[in-house]
């Protein structure tokens, strides 16, 4: 017996073509003068990748079974003689109108059991087997055409897949997928409780999607039905990423994601995709939007592990489809992809590489834009484009993190149901109040599963681990044993993996590892002023939530001050084998977070890859490289001890460095790179 | 011909447990070795009532036809073996799923014509005979088994009646309805005010539900279809009580009520109702819930008359459906039990018994906790049980009230109908408005129809009294005559049985009562600031509304300053026969509103049950005994002149009593205790 | 060849008649014995013109082919014996419930594929033969009955057309209409851009409308469906209209439009309206509505032209289907009446004759209210009939503007479709805030087409020309060619007829004109604080949106100051062929847009009725008479210089005015008058 040779990824392209520059192009929407028009340009602008064919099914396959490829084939030929590599998309995240016209039952149907129209895209059911069958012949078409040729690169699966269904065919598929998960029906009225509300099922055939109902639905049931659309929905990608191995087992596959997007468990999804690729549109308008970009980047990076990632998607500029669009400056739009680039991405792709006149994303920016030529971000592409030709040293570097976050997609979804204590206390805030204290001082973070490995970081952060299963529960308590840190936030061990809660005091199983245990959560009054007070922490409110909390063993590094938790702990430390596990029963503001995390980086030993960063400032080392990036529109000067080479300008820099409003510089130390 | 005896009601319960105490049990959630660990907590705990086999349908009846009632006998036996009686329920609130897989028309439809899911509680159509059919079966099961178990000692059916259904069944059943109101079409043509839009009915079976429609439906339909609603679900339930009341005429028979329920008018309820019983839930968070409970309380004391009321349901600690779901404390869940009991309860009981760990309500508390028998939560639980025995003197004491106010479901479903003059005018926030000045100074008042007999009452007051049928008015004009004291709140008299506005000067029928008339009513814009002036109530702003009112003989009390109505009259009083109508054509600040209600009050000499009542304490008399509720909380100290013994705590209370934050005191007169 | 005689207009009515003053009356829902009352009113109020009908259907015919005209007969005779003339509505905008019930396709769809209920009004759907048939025939019986009676002067189609629907009935006549506009398949493809997202139809029977969808649909799609929608409710109206007018031709024919309804092209509908009517309800609790109101007539008054235009709806008080209906005083009541006939009215009718005692509208005021003659209002009702009788030298007066605003149906759909740069740029916000700044000074304005001939006018105004299609970028650039001064707002000529954005610096095709083009729209950031700095205009902030715009021969008016457009034009002027061009690339403070719009009339020599209005004075004039209104509450001077003779009360007025609050005099210059 062999193993089976590992997938091809990134490195088969950024081998041969250096950092990957490009996008969606869409060439059905333009005449043949715009393409060659195109080639030009992409050429001037170092463009190195392409991808093709995303929408094109109409254009491809305009009646059923009568194929239309010689555009393609013509596009594809002109890009190649222009040295830009394609990425070609099998086109069926949109099926051409004939489809639903013919076969309505293609169409997806929600919640209320209306039957979505075409006229949008992602107009399909993923339990349709009118839709499977004509995706896999245009596949097929695909393959018989352009599976050899050298030009194309990589092949992208669909396109940001995400629509659930709640249609007969899908119920019937989704109790096929209850059937392997259970066995038997025993077995999955105990997963869902469904003693309660007097919701026993007595026959498979019962069973249904969690459909419009007069009240609210099984939360056990809408938790699996969601890991079951995700399930589907990386069925029909597995479907055709198998067709296309089988052609070419030497090219990777992928599809494009969409960092935290609560419709898919990516960490299912990410073994199956041979390039981690994202889609990533942080609003403009939004301050926030900078910290959740990076920790998007630094999910990816985690899912892609030594693989790598990419942009596949961002905005040179505006998106179109939030109510106010405001727009990334050039600087901004290079910012942004030099950032992805400090956190591992070996690619910087967007939609869409020339403005649409017509359909849904007029005006969505582009590469090229309405304006053409003649205009500032024209010249910023060809521009940020130049400069990425300079950055291959970046490739070989990889980064390196001591501290790592968990995050589940099953915990998101069973911990934001509807009955539960709090929606004031969400998951990705949580994750992100975190995430922004390492992120403000330069310090790196992986995010992983409850059951990945922990054993090489020196920090692990759980801001939010509602539930967490029973392996998840030992690989927590091993990795303390071994001598691991661990910050487990507010509401966390609640539920297992159907998500019933557990029995006792909280949280259950893990009582012993915080040396702590609980009776009660309790979500803030509103007019309540709750602080906690600490030594450690300093004083300072607290919100949305308490916990009632007994030390067991565990030391109390803060308490509650006022309400009806007054003199409890809030915050506890405990010694447990070789490690330490920390407990946070509540949300400190971010002044007490910033004291805390400190304090446990600091026991640990985790130093920021630059000292006092100055607020605005995001500093990550990919490698050897340290990228230093100004968030501020404003010059600001940032300590940076020692001799260092900027990558980009070739300058040098010793102990400081004064950094423009939203530029980035790339160090490389002295002594490694003279 | 005989009197039919009267039905068995608390008595038949509370002269043999005394107090109620316990909850909804759902032992089928559970192994049998936790039936064995609760029956012995509910006896630690003096639980002497469970609530068994409300959502226990799919548990008893696996399938059509096949019965398991092995496990609820278990049950049964092991709790009568504890001294906890039964209040055994009829599991149709929530069918199993195989009813609505085989039989869809058992499902409810909403407004836009789609048929719900099951997979929550509640799907299930009132007209279906598939469902009444099953419905029939499983309680013709159940009491074949049960009826005669000497542990059974009432019967609850269904539970929390609400859900509506705009089915071709119910369009049917709704028609009948209207049939027996109306007798022929031109009356219910007239009813409905059919010639406006065209809306005439040629014939019965054109007549549907208030659909979802291109624009706003009829009034007088969506009136009568709120009440058709009403009385079909009280069908429903009359169905099974009939049935069990053949079997055990002398055992009570119930349903669960849910206070200002505006799904189903109460007061038609309330006669087969052996027991009034409630579900009540007051937001912690919210500081208007101190005195909404205690209107609620009112309510309920009121329907139950002289048999006495209990309540069903409430929390012990925080429910799961609310956004933001905030927990009373244990202080604060004693305080609501004792409150309810001052205003009349009999019966103290929770849902539920022991906190589920999967369902839609695993995060509603319960009374033992996740966490067990080591909480706070739990030995508050045996405490109070303890409390309540030594209540048993409470038991033979009854409310008594001078006050009565004027509430009426169909008035409120009219009032607040789509498209009257404002939106902001509401109900309920009126209602509340003026209680909230009899609890501030300690004067009780029931809550009354506007057709029942007033003759008792000293004051009665209608805050929101839109719609009057010529009875009401008649009522109304006969309680004043007779030496009454009325005050009549905006919007009052103005729709006829049907919700037609009467025409004439407003309140049209009344004028003459009140000394007065109207022309207009006013909203008030937003950016007036209209003011009241007046010696009696001094000056103060007013909101949201006023009238153009005209004194006809009446004595103005209050004028309106500013905006169209400057100088006009906005509060008047009328000796009328040999007593005196107020009316109040405004919404007044509460200063005002105050002195206006405390002037009526001292008029017709009624009097607070304690004087200069500190703000934050409730107090009320049950018979001789006075309870005095702190829902501060801090210590307040209380005027109480006289002698007095807590029945609590034995101790003596003499002229002034120091009352803890959130405690409760029962004060017995020392000349009547001693 | 003869040229087809001009239609009858209002002057048919007036001429006769004098201003027309009376409103929506609805027999049916009244005995006899009120009928005579109304008669008796209606005379001694000086109405003298009563809609009739409108509401009928159900009272007409009972059951299908079943009429009962006598009631009509009766009614028609009775206000004839009054003097009242009858404007007969034909009563299709409610079918009775019999249609529904018979014939469910007749019943209009929502775009969720619901089909909707009757009970309400409007529901019908334009394409459903059951539908048009008996809208037929009841025409024809109303004809046959009535066409020859003396007493109707006039003809009223349907009411308020607007009910869109999705059904399949609509998605053929969708088809025909796209294929009468397209003619052949790849021209609809081209024109809806369908090869984005793989849209392409292979089938006219594959086109649908726009239904729900899991993602936003084609624009070019929606705005066609919104273009059909308008024209297939035209053609309903169209159908009854040649009816009528084959049988009685001397008689004009119209429908009541909805100010600036967004659900149809009323500049499509003008010319098929014989009078061009409108139903308008400013919101008295709206301060803003007092510009909106005069916008929308003098919206009215141009589509009208050379033939005038009335009121056919308004209201006498205070409406019902908003939330919180603040009434409008009786002084305010009068006051918006002679607003619009100092905006060109001739007729202001009122919905409704008398208040309604059942049905939705119950709380609608009337010209009789439910107080009935002993009220205020009715005495007001009097007294303004009165008045009116007094204006009849207002008649022969016309309105001329020098200033055109322009204002597309087709431009306000595509610039709001969902995903356009922001939802906070509004069209109808735009247009209100460049009209309010002539409203101020007293400058008349027309409301145009953009293709309309523009010679006319000394300033043409487009503060949001998003849509513009080839003809009317020829009409504006030859406008100014030939000498106009043309100012464009932000975001103008963006776009084709098809909605498609025109590649190029912005605007494509007239950047020559404006001597300046743009690359980019700059929806503005919730946090910058950008202004503009201008000698001409002062320096002031500007919110929303900015360009990124480049003087290419034009003078900058003002630049940008902060943020990414830094020192980059904001304001610019062109002088272009004999005219000027000025270009508006943001949202300026009201104040810079007052200087700017004032420097435009300014040097177009564009003068106001009268100098230095003050603030709450609206002033317009109407031939030679000048119509001044105070909207404030309290008395205001207002600087009149000349010698006027006041035609409502005859005092003279010399250079100066004191006019009270909410009071409007009609200034006719001495030398004329005397």
């Amino acid at each position: 017996m062999s193993t089976p040779s590992p997938r091809p990824g990134l490195a088969t392209l950024t081998d041969r073509l250096g950092f990957l520059y490009g996008g969606d192009y869409n060439p059905e929407q333009w005449s043949p003068e715009v393409w060659i028009e195109d080639a030009r340009l992409m050429q001037q602008a170092g463009v190195n990748l392409a991808t093709v064919g995303v929408f094109s099914w109409a254009s491809l396959e305009p009646e059923p079974g009568r194929f239309t490829f010689g555009w393609l084939q013509q596009v594809i030929e002109l890009l190649a003689e222009h040295d830009v590599a394609i990425d070609l998309a099998t086109p069926t995240a949109s099926p051409p109108p004939w489809m639903g016209h013919r076969w309505p039952e293609s169409l997806p149907v929600n919640r209320d059991g209306i039957r979505l129209g075409y006229g949008a895209r992602n107009h399909y059911c993923a339990s349709s087997s009118v839709y499977r069958e004509h995706s896999r012949r245009i596949v097929t078409e695909l393959l018989d055409r352009f599976a050899d040729h050298p030009a194309v690169a990589m092949w992208h699966v669909g396109n940001e897949y995400g629509t659930p269904c709640y249609c007969d065919l899908c119920a019937e598929r989704f109790r096929s997928w209850l059937q392997d998960r259970y066995g038997d029906l025993d077995a999955l009225n105990a997963a869902w409780g469904t003693t309660f509300w007097s919701q026993r099922y007595s026959d498979w055939a019962e069973i249904i999607p969690p459909r419009r109902a007069p009240y609210v639905i099984n939360p056990s049931q809408r938790l699996d039905f969601r890991r079951f659309i995700s399930d589907q929905l990386l069925d029909l990608y597995r479907d055709q990423r198998t067709m296309i191995i089988e052609r070419r087992p030497d090219l990777p596959v992928t599809t494009n994601l969409m960092r935290f997007y609560p419709g898919a468990d990516y960490r299912q999804w990410a073994p199956e995709l041979d390039i981690i690729a994202d889609d990533n549109y942080p609003d403009p308008n939004d301050p926030d939007s900078i910290v959740e970009a990076s920790l998007s980047n630094d999910l990816m990076r985690t899912l892609g592990g030594d693989r790598g990632w990419m942009y596949l998607e961002q905005a040179s500029g505006a998106v179109n489809w939030r109510g106010h669009n405001v727009a990334k400056s050039v600087r901004r739009t290079r910012l942004e992809s030099l950032r992805a680039i400090g956190r591992g991405a070996d690619g910087s792709c967007y939609f869409q590489w020339r403005a649409s006149t017509a359909g849904t994303e007029r005006f969505h920016a582009a590469l090229v834009p309405h304006a053409g030529e003649d205009s500032e971000r024209w010249r910023a592409v060809v521009a940020h484009g130049q400069e990425l030709r300079t950055l291959r040293p970046v490739l070989d570097q990889r980064v390196h993190a001591d501290v790592a976050i968990v995050f589940d997609w099953s915990s998101w979804w069973a911990a934001e149901e509807e009955t539960v204590p709090s929606d004031r206390l969400q998951v990705h805030a949580q994750l992100k109040a975190w995430y922004r204290q390492l992120w403000e001082r330069g310090v790196s973070a992986d995010i992983v599963g409850s059951g990945d490995d922990l054993s090489r970081y020196r920090v692990v952060l759980a801001p939010s681990a509602y539930l967490l299963d029973d392996a998840a529960q030992a690989n927590l308590r091993g990795y303390v044993a071994d001598g691991g840190a661990l910050v487990l936030g507010p509401f966390a061990g609640v539920a297992d993996r159907n998500g019933h809660v557990r029995r006792g005091r909280f949280p259950v199983g893990l009582t012993d590892l915080i040396g702590a245990s609980g009776e009660q959560w309790l979500p803030l009054p509103d007019a309540d002023e709750l602080r906690i007070e600490s030594d450690l922490l300093g004083n300072g409110p607290v919100t949305i939530w308490a916990e009632q909390l007994r030390a067991e063993g565990a030391e109390v590094i803060a308490s509650f001050s006022g309400g009806p938790v007054d003199g409890l702990p809030a915050v506890l430390r405990h010694r447990s084998g070789s490690g330490t596990a920390w407990y946070v029963g509540t949300v400190p503001a971010p002044e007490q977070l910033a004291r805390l995390l400190g304090a446990v980086l600091a026991e640990r030993d985790v130093r920021p890859v630059l000292p006092d960063l100055p607020s605005g400032i995001e500093a990550v080392r990919r490698g050897r490289l340290l990228f230093v990036i100004n968030h501020a529109s404003t010059t600001t000067s940032v300590p940076a001890p020692g001799s260092w080479r900027d990558l980009l300008t070739g300058r040098t820099v010793t102990d400081r460095l004064d950094l423009d409003g939203e530029d980035v510089v790339i160090l490389d130390p002295r002594s490694a790179a003279g």
